[in-house]
């Protein structure tokens, strides 16, 4: 595994959630926490990052997660630069690390990397040079380590802990990403209840999640949790083997209003877009009172620019 | 339809100038103008639009609106993010709106949309928080609020009059975003003499633009115009039905020196762009003396500059 | 040719170097190198070109040419717009002279444009108005100034002379107008053994590179040079006519270790990039100690911001 820290233990690197400390998770949510305003206030801006160029390396389409580096690069004074690389099908190997020597060459040194092949980022951190960070923005199904990140954030904005909470995440844990980077971040900072819940085709296999309970009913997931993550299920993916249709899904593991009572009566409802309302969540629990779904949005940008300003050792 | 009016009466969105007043118009004419530079000089900047962030969200191909808007954005120290977004096509409604309200939550807090389909800029500006504002920049076949303006204004520089002006449209009426707000510019400014001319197969139902006379021949619209303003021939429509092909549409529709000179002496002679040179237009009446196209782009650029200005309560 | 020098004899387009002085050629060197620094230290920035307005248009794939004129133009201050317009395919003649136009109108005032076709830069610089300037990035087979000057660059770096340099230029010499733009350069400034070795289908008509020798084999032309500089193969034209496959070609023409050996112990290599590794070069001569190729990239903003910074008059 890459390491991230340099040798000073400063974050150099934010490729996983999974082998930071508590204490290092923690420094990060507090910074990020200082760079959140509310709807209808400015961002914050700074010049901290000026002189510093994020170049944006998205192989998998994504809106949300590059427009909000994009914003989080530029509200710090950053130049920020869109490439539509296809790092991983077009080119492989060497030739896929020419392209970041060269970006590298036109001193850009923060590489933001998005791709659906296991490994790219971490490659790619391995040889850049040493004054240059990588950051993961989605790494095939293993990391998404900001989301995790925002996930903790938006968690500890209602709760103001960790300890004690009961957490359900719900839906095709087996292939997410954030699931896997929810599990790292909550399991660090000690959530001690920690549930998975999925039909078996979508359950993880037994060595992971490990702290987990494991649920193949929705309701015994729900019952009491502080929070009720649910992801979204990837409909190319449906009606293969045992998958049920989406009317089947919704009605076995749709979040309604009527199942989301099962849990705390100040449960919050998570989910990481893009949703399918009436498929894997209602839609008028999506929008309703205990949806922090937006906030998670909003928290997605605080995030971005407290990674960038810490592993650009800068003071914003 | 939308309200575009704060409670206190200010501008908050931009969709239609139909429902908009003489004097809003004027004011924002006004303002335009003073954004205005000659070719050559460096274009007017300012940093009051700083902290503000407005995303492009483009969902038909436009070059140089997206650029004119973007370029407005950046000149008032704004700062703009552009996206492929498939709006109407991909998504429908809600998940449309999860889309607006996800760049909502990143502190956007002005959204630029073009849409093929209608309704997708109202349904968005009914939607999103009181801080924000969202302005058109091309609804389907309705409305194109700047382009209106920047046509007005490009009138206003060379006549410094509407009353009195007689100002024919031609071309496929039927269809044109242009040619409506081009209308509820002209028609509340005060021009009395409004012609619209089109092969019958192009021309609007008669319940709209009802206070323009109708022409089914281009000299009798073009005798005695001050402003002559020339439509794109959508090609792909062309040939169907009882449409002529290009050339029988040239020989009947086409302006050409010799008909433009039935026009006043200094008619002015103006178009939207892309044009089809040999189409509608002759090239030589294109880039000729009375030509203000490219009035019409530049004062595009300082027209939503102004509009930006205006919503945002900035003061360049 | 158009001209590219005002009245004053001050450089107001960049097509070619073909008809650049030395001297000119010299001060944009020396001006190049102001704006160099070492990888890991910040990019030189400043406001010289603040107001000013630059867009690529780029007709043809580059992800390295776009991002490094990009960047150049950002960090000395001016507003930077990227277009996917296809000038060369999708229009032709005067309505790709009409988005130009269009573009001027909106304040633009420099081109930055790549073209497969012959003349598309030269057209438009004779359209534009006096104040605009349009670099070439790229034009067909025939130049690619800024590259041309990137390598200048890179060879006085290392060597701090050109007089008395053997240079070697290999491979597809034909279809390469990096070929031809470093050939210019080199030739005016004074490096009198100038070689270009290439398999007889790949060499160019007798009539271009008259003061240059031939080398129908590779170990003629690396024999005592100073500077090898490798060009890429286009598989796309591999395996026609009397070409050899990737293999075949490597056999010949790769530059390997124990060819590189037959160049002068300080010779550097040199390769524009993208590389095909293990076609012309062998991956442990790409990343050897005498290759400059990151050097290159480096150098290649640094004459990026130079030339903006020489066309648009700017004191940076």
């Amino acid at each position: 595994m890459t390491e991230q820290l340099r040798p000073d233990g400063s974050l150099r690197h934010l490729l996983t959630l999974e082998t930071l400390t508590r204490s290092q998770i923690e420094r990060l949510l507090e910074r990020s926490q200082s760079f959140v305003r509310p709807l209808g206030e400015s961002p914050p801006r700074s010049a901290a990052l000026a002189g510093r160029t994020v170049a944006n390396l998205f192989t998998e389409p994504s809106t949300r997660t590059r427009v909000s580096f994009e914003l989080a690069a530029k509200r710090l004074g950053a130049t920020a630069v869109n490439l539509e690389v296809q790092l991983s099908s077009r080119v492989k190997g060497e030739s896929m690390l020419d392209t970041v020597y060269t970006l590298q060459s036109l001193h850009v040194d923060t590489f933001v990397i998005r791709d659906a092949q296991p490994g790219v980022p971490g490659l790619v951190a391995t040889h850049v040079a040493p004054h240059v960070s990588v950051l993961s923005a989605g790494e095939a199904h293993l990391s998404h380590p900001t989301q995790g990140l925002l996930d903790a954030l938006t968690v500890y904005q209602r709760k103001q802990r960790f300890a004690g909470l009961a957490i359900a995440i719900v839906g095709d844990i087996r292939h997410s990403r954030v699931a896997r980077s929810a599990w790292h971040a909550f399991s660090r900072l000690g959530v001690s209840d920690l549930r998975i819940a999925a039909p078996a085709a979508l359950m993880p296999d037994a060595e992971e999640f490990q702290d987990c309970s494991r649920h193949t009913q929705l309701a015994s997931a729900l019952r009491g949790a502080d929070v009720v993550m649910m992801l979204r299920i990837q409909r190319e993916r449906m009606g293969a083997a045992d998958l049920p249709e989406d009317e089947e899904y919704f009605a076995a593991w749709g979040l309604t209003a009527e199942r989301l009572a099962l849990a705390r009566r100040d449960a919050i409802v998570m989910h990481p877009q893009p949703m399918n309302r009436g498929i894997e969540i209602a839609s008028d629990v999506a929008d309703g009172p205990q949806s922090v779904i937006r906030d998670q949005v909003r928290n997605g940008v605080a995030v971005r620019m407290a990674v960038l300003a810490e592993v650009l050792g800068a003071h914003a």
